[in-house]
């Protein structure tokens, strides 16, 4: 990976202009290349990435010594950790995504027009990926293998703190990349700390990326998608509803909401607050409270919620607005389903939201009616998720409004072109 | 419309922004109103339209009056002209507007995973569309029909020199909507010819814009594509090439070639290059020049092109990247469908680009592996139009790589969310 190290005599933005440039070029042979090679690419990163086990343990052990200097917490140490299993566990979610179905040329749709005209819509890789996200070194192969696995060349950004094991993981993608002679500059990592890097991607190196994947925190994303010149797919929050229906099955209720926010707590669709019919919350509330209680959740809520349930701490506005990622579920009572579609459209962020509801009437509405990506009768919002959707590997759920929401896994990350076939047509 | 109408005291921005408030409340209620609603409301914008001609015709008038006293061109005024049939031709439209599917809630994939639960990805709304374009006063019902019927919001921008047949337009329009009980500012139009009103539309008005449209000459385009937030579908230039292979049928490629690029030279599917194949450019570029210069057409050529042909002028470095819209085309000789290719990946604009061949291995080839938003075979360049690909009428051809490629339609002004169908499921 020398040629994209940069001296400290070298302008950033000019190695960052060439880094553009040399994506482009290499996506351009990634595209042509075919599935079955862009298969065997993906097995042979994983390989180089074996192969290379002492490298990125040792570099991972600098990482390690540097974050511990910063004074990094522990779970953030625990993040950015490798030893043999972990980089065992790396290698096999490259093999996993290399027995995706590969998108590239696959039909969309395909129909014949009255002048005889044969139109194919087919699926294109979207060009250069630029990826900017934090210190966690699994990402760097995981975000690799997925842009390859949808025919895009990948220009990565990592979390400074993971700097050395990052580089060390790209330069075995690399060398799997070239050991199926494929470019090796299909997998480019920006390879220095300086933040402003992240700022020349955001320009998008003349013309040189075509869409941004952050993936972190709050402030990251927010920061990527003020200053982006180019489109970004991701989310800034999952701040995800689950609303408990007069129709739900008690049980039902208790079991999904309990999951929904305790699961995991710091994932995106994890559940942040619960919603619960006026006409049921006397009777089921308290249970529901108990169970995740029960499960060590803290409470906040409205006056009746706090009416209804003792130890429940009073929720303000800024509560409803709240990404916890942590063991607390604001909790209010509304006025039936249109009472929790209307605070969805307020304060929800286009996730995941979820009803819990016999009522198939309702359910429906629900469904048809709340404007997120993901909208869940009857199940866990901890669902959301491209494995759990049978999609696969995915790079992140995407909340804004064009190209796709939802998980985006490898055909997210394609677009299409229309393929006509003529027998000699002239317009008249 | 008077509601929308801003006085001199207040601020611009301040007007914009409550017009983007407005679009977001019509475009849920819009969303909700289900298909029939939407037809319906198309076929009373159509009617509302003739009520209100001769509004429109005297509007019209003052614009003709403003626009000869500012001394547009008379094919510019033509453009801007309105008669009777002009506006039961914009009818017209309206009304096959109408007819089109309505694209909102259909299914576009389901499947069930392993959880049992199922899955669909069902198509919703892009939300409020920002569509800004020259003086051509048919854009104001085309763009609006469109946006109804996907159902999206529309902040319209004309040209300053239609301001007021757009205004008169667009008054019909909303009649039309209140008419079937739908909210009128579904289609507001911008009623300044304050050119600052575009800078405030591309910021997005605080997230009330979801996309910007451009649609006119490469000024507007470039500049809107320089200085939007959000993210624009459309393109800059259509600079289609034509090439003709060695395996070409010679009359197919007189014939393709001719309409191709003289059909009608001003729109964005005419091919402004031609290439061909060094194989067969002795034997069959004369024939094609020849009958290029009988329509009336320019040609411009590399040295061997002009070798070969009299009456070719030199072609610059520059003509291979001009898009004349105009009778001139710029002609290569090239190295067979590699250089052709080659020439389009350095000057093209990824609109659409043309094989000529009998091959049909060269031709899938050139269909595989340009990247076009169009690519075709044996067929002539002005097919790039929504109504020629079946797909109804449309808003502009995109030539960016995320959301769509090729004509938009009402489709292409969708986007999706998963529907999850689950029977109490927890995730382990």
């Amino acid at each position: 990976m020398a040629d994209t190290l940069h001296t400290p005599t070298e302008d950033l933005h000019a190695v960052l202009e060439r880094m553009g440039t040399q994506a482009r070029a290499a996506s351009a042979a990634l595209a042509k290349a075919g599935p079955d090679t862009r298969t065997r690419a993906i097995g042979a990163m994983a390989d180089a990435l074996i192969a290379a086990e002492s490298d990125v343990l040792a570099a991972n052990a600098e990482d390690l010594a540097g974050g511990k200097e910063k004074g990094l917490s522990a779970a953030m140490l625990d993040r950015l950790a490798l030893d043999s299993d972990r980089v065992a566990s790396i290698a096999e979610a490259l093999r996993a995504v290399a027995e995706l179905a590969d998108p590239v040329g696959t039909e969309i749709a395909r129909w014949t027009v009255p002048s005889g005209l044969d139109i194919a819509r087919v699926r294109t890789p979207l060009g250069v990926i630029g990826i900017i996200y934090e210190a966690r070194p699994n990402v760097t192969a995981d975000a690799a293998a997925l842009c390859i696995r949808s025919g895009n060349a990948a220009i990565l950004r990592a979390g400074s703190e993971s700097l050395q094991s990052s580089i060390a993981i790209a330069n075995a993608l690399r060398a799997g990349l070239a050991s199926v002679g494929l470019p090796e500059d299909a997998v480019q990592l920006v390879q220095t700390k300086d933040r402003a890097a992240v700022g020349h991607m955001l320009t998008g190196l003349n013309g040189n990326i075509d869409v941004i994947v952050p993936r972190g925190g709050k402030s990251l994303v927010a920061r990527v998608q003020a200053e982006a010149r180019v489109p970004v797919i991701g989310h800034l929050e999952g701040l995800c509803h689950t609303y408990v229906d007069a129709g739900a099955d008690p049980q039902k209720a208790i079991d999904i909401v309990v999951n929904a926010k305790m699961r995991r707590t710091g994932i995106c669709g994890a559940t942040e607050t619960l919603l619960i019919d006026e006409a049921i919350a006397a009777d089921l509330l308290p249970a529901i409270a108990a169970a995740l209680t029960d499960a060590g959740c803290t409470l906040k809520g409205d006056d009746t919620a706090q009416a209804l349930v003792t130890n429940v701490q009073p929720a303000s506005e800024e509560d409803w607005r709240t990404e916890y990622l942590d063991t607390i579920i604001s909790v209010r009572v509304v006025d039936g389903v249109e009472g929790a579609m209307a605070h969805i459209e307020t304060y929800g962020t286009s996730h995941t939201e979820c009803i819990i509801t016999e009522d198939q009437e309702t359910a429906e509405r629900f469904l048809a009616e709340v404007d997120s990506g993901i909208v869940i009768h009857n199940a866990s919002t901890q669902f959301a998720d491209g494995g759990q959707f049978g999609m696969g590997a995915e790079i992140g759920i995407a909340t804004g409004r064009i190209h796709a929401r939802g998980p985006v896994g490898a055909e997210q990350l394609t677009i299409f072109k229309y393929q006509v076939r003529g027998t000699g047509q002239t317009r008249p």
